[in-house]
């Protein structure tokens, strides 16, 4: 093994040139770093810059059978961080592809590698005058776009169900061949990018979520800019009033109403925005006491839960829809519509009002509408990070948001995705399910609810945790463990785990996980790509 | 072999009993009739009534080697009908599965077997006054959506791209073991038909246009009923006058004014819809002679081209996707917006004109007003296959269109269905390429453009011949091929071919078709399900 190792990373080092296949310990480190606390570290790193060197190191990989590790940039914290799937494996960061291959204002796509990042890309249509927005996620401005694509992420907008909005992939199989998704095999095919299944069986979707291949480009779709972007802002003020506003806001998501991703907030979820765990006033620790809790809640002027979704169109479609809300949820919460002549009275008012409390208070508010208003244009924002910093030693690092990474700033998290039916009565249930759990373990529970899709909420409850305290570091891994399992038994089943959790998802006799290992056999015999990544416990024979 | 089928045969007996294992001559022929002349006889038709009985027929068919070809109700016309992909196979027809497993109104959506009917799903949904709508196609209401989803069909409404509407597959593998797609394979899992993609690998696409697995069930997204429906019908007087118009709707379908699919049919397409060709008056047979091509287009009061598409919403939001209609193309185009009140008034009007040829006319087009409004709100209509009938001697049968069924009626027909660019040229393109082919083998080009996504055409290019006429049939057969070659090579791929067409995609060199291979090998090494079917050329090693 280590024989075949030093050849592989000879060949590697012929193919990439030593500056980039990196060995050394404090080049490594930043790979193995966790939010999770699970640091796992990669044999080495490779850095390829072209689709020709990635299929050149996987053929060095499979002659020598060295494991490869494929990431975008390496910023699925939460979710695994950068680390490996295994020990022993060596990293493929392909950060350093990042070429925007094709821009179509008029079809409306782009064809992006994997190490175009959320901030590349808007700066790119920005600079273009393009027509055309992206979607993008709350993850911050440095993350890959075809990275939490290929990880079934979800964005803000219309096109935030991204796993719709994608078409033609190339990649790198383990035999070193290269595949072409869609109608990108046929030479001369004019629609790749543009019709996602092709002919015959649609493949996109195994490549997803799984260790079959390495995908080098993609095409995204980008939505076309409407004259108008209106973001709501709702406000609920008790725990359980929010199971109404879900019941109420369903049908106008499922009729196109509301054609962005609705995201839903509790209190904790929006402070936490804006400050860390107040460790001065609590020295003992979390949760939170009620009567603070209060207190904060109060002062930032929010309720119990905050419903965050933006409106797209002609002002006349947006008036319409701005009724149908109103109708909808006008008793069960306090409405907000931010636009961008609201925040420009809002400026002026904040400008008005000085340097006073009253005017400080006003001038964040109409700063974070302009960030809200942004990501609905697809402008990434690194201010919605903060929530990771939640128990980090020190806070928020001084040039916060520039350079934030928590895996590396030493943020101690871990996400729990379960999906559930998008009904209200579905919401208070899963937090009744895990709220126990939490406060057995002493720790604070944050939760996001989106309507990822018309009939479904995509959960987010986060741990978060001091890494530099072993002990809450444990309680935060029980914690997240039991939380999983009962969230699992009870039949929310997550959207997407961290490495923590993958064999968990096999229960050992499961014909889904027994197929994934025999296309695995098939497509990967030798087990170069990822071994351990979303592949059961089956070992496809 | 003949052994081994004469074991299987026994074993099906066992199995199913006698009545369905059928293997006389006149109960395999309605399957082996063919709307391309290329009959294929099966060996014989097993009729399993559950998932269970599937699965036995699976297990004896793998031990006895026998290759099965399942179909949902068969009625894949003009892409093979019923027939089975090779010579020596038997044909496992699901037609008698036909339960609606589930409906849930709130969510919207339905659990169906693949023998589950249009006609069917819309009198249930009708009888149980849901508030929810099915997308349905013009394919006639006898016709089955899991076999149209499978075969990646598209229909008419806001759901008629239909892949994006399925959730929860449950399927038979070769090995006889049961899978289940998505979130499904988890035991409590809540969300099987709300979330498609599960977590891990996304299958679903995988068994839509392959031979991998037989479908027994699906969850199926409904619309909830809007408060309106207008259906458009714009009328274009020439034939380069459709490029604009294309262009113009472009961004319309873009940003959501039009979330239906929008039809796109040349003259010859419409009025296909109300008759025959006229034999008597033109007795060299096809192509029609252009001055009564005209002739028929006045008398018809049609341009060159008519588009069709619907809108949906409250009131205001329709009033307002009306004016962006007219905005667009209203100097290019005649546009007419059918809705209930309009019919409304036009049938009292037609009782007005009484029984002369003015009411009459008024009357039948009240009446496809009628069509249309409900193929818009998912009530399938079958007049909507006459088309097929165009060269059928003896014209439509009497109790058309009561049972109509186009290959077993005899109509000869085969369907191009190229991917475009959403652009008035590319359309304008194909027609140049595909024109002087039709011409040179003196038949009539039928053409429908459809807006299956926001970006792309799929076109519908149909060669209809006299199946009794063997020198047509053989022009017809040499008209597909060479359209089809010359549409391939200009990069405009099919989205969906008939068994006629499916090696023709494989060069003999494409890592796609070798990857679909050895995902065949891995789940079906014996080659049980549909060999030949949408998996290449190469044999998987």
């Amino acid at each position: 093994m280590v024989a075949a190792l030093d050849e592989a990373l000879a060949a590697w080092q012929l193919l990439l040139g030593p500056e980039r296949v990196l060995q050394h310990a404090d080049q490594l480190a930043p790979y193995a770093a966790s939010t999770s606390a699970h640091p796992v570290w990669p044999l080495a790193v490779l850095r390829p810059l072209s689709h020709a060197e990635v299929v050149g190191v996987v053929r060095a990989a499979a002659e020598f059978s060295i494991p490869l590790y494929p990431l975008s940039t390496g910023r699925n914290w939460g979710y695994g961080d950068a680390c490996p799937s295994g020990a022993g494996q060596v990293i493929v960061d392909l950060s350093g592809m990042r070429r925007i291959l094709q821009l179509d204002t008029e079809l409306a796509y782009a064809v992006l590698e994997p190490g175009v990042t959320q901030v590349q890309l808007a700066n790119h249509l920005g600079a273009q005058q393009a027509p055309v927005w992206m979607d993008c996620t709350g993850a911050g401005p440095d993350t890959s776009l075809v990275g939490n694509i290929l990880e079934r992420g979800f964005g803000h907008t219309p096109y935030g169900n991204r796993m719709l909005h994608v078409a033609g992939m190339r990649l790198v199989l383990a035999s070193g061949e290269t595949l072409q998704t869609g109608f990108g095999h046929f030479s001369a095919a004019r629609t790749t990018y543009l019709y996602p299944y092709g002919v015959g069986p649609w493949l996109d979707g195994l490549f997803t979520q799984s260790n079959f291949g390495i995908v080098t480009s993609l095409g995204l779709w980008l939505m076309p800019q409407s004259e108008m972007v209106s973001h709501l802002v709702a406000s609920v003020e008790h725990f359980n009033g929010i199971a109404p506003v879900v019941d109420a806001l369903r049908p106008l998501r499922m009729d196109g109403t509301l054609r962005s991703v609705v995201h839903i907030g509790n209190d904790l979820r929006v402070l936490s925005g804006g400050m860390v765990f107040p460790a001065a006033e609590v020295p003992q620790g979390p949760p939170l006491p009620d009567a603070l809790r209060e207190r904060l809640r109060s002062g930032a002027g929010i309720g119990a839960w905050t419903v965050s979704a933006a409106l797209y169109g002609r002002p006349a479609q947006v008036a319409d829809a701005r009724r149908a809300l109103r109708r909808a949820i006008g008793g069960l919460a306090r409405l907000r519509f931010i636009d961008d002549r609201a925040l420009d009275w809002g400026s002026a008012a904040a400008r008005l009002l000085g340097s006073g409390r009253a005017g400080q208070r006003l001038a964040a508010q109409v700063d974070l509408g302009r960030s809200l208003l942004n990501m609905n244009r697809g402008v990434p924002d690194g201010r919605f990070l903060a929530g990771a910093y939640w128990r980090r030693r020190g806070g928020l690092p001084p040039a916060f948001p520039q350079g934030a990474d928590p895996a590396r700033d030493g943020c101690g998290m871990m996400w729990l995705a379960p999906v559930l039916p998008l009904r209200g009565a579905e919401l208070l249930h899963v937090i009744g399910l895990v709220a126990p759990v939490f406060a057995a373990q002493r720790f604070d529970l944050f939760t996001t609810f989106s309507m990822i899709n018309e009939r479904t909420l995509g959960g987010v409850l986060t741990v978060c945790f001091d890494r530099e305290d072993a002990d809450e570091t444990e309680r935060a891994q029980a914690c997240y463990s039991a939380a999983f399992e009962r969230l699992l038994r009870e039949g929310y089943i997550p959207y997407r785990v961290g490495p923590q959790s993958m064999a968990a998802l096999d229960n050992g006799d499961d014909s889904y996980w027994r197929t994934v290992a025999r296309i695995k056999a098939a497509l990967d015999p030798q087990r170069i790509f990822a071994p351990g990544r979303y592949d059961g416990r089956y070992d496809g024979r």
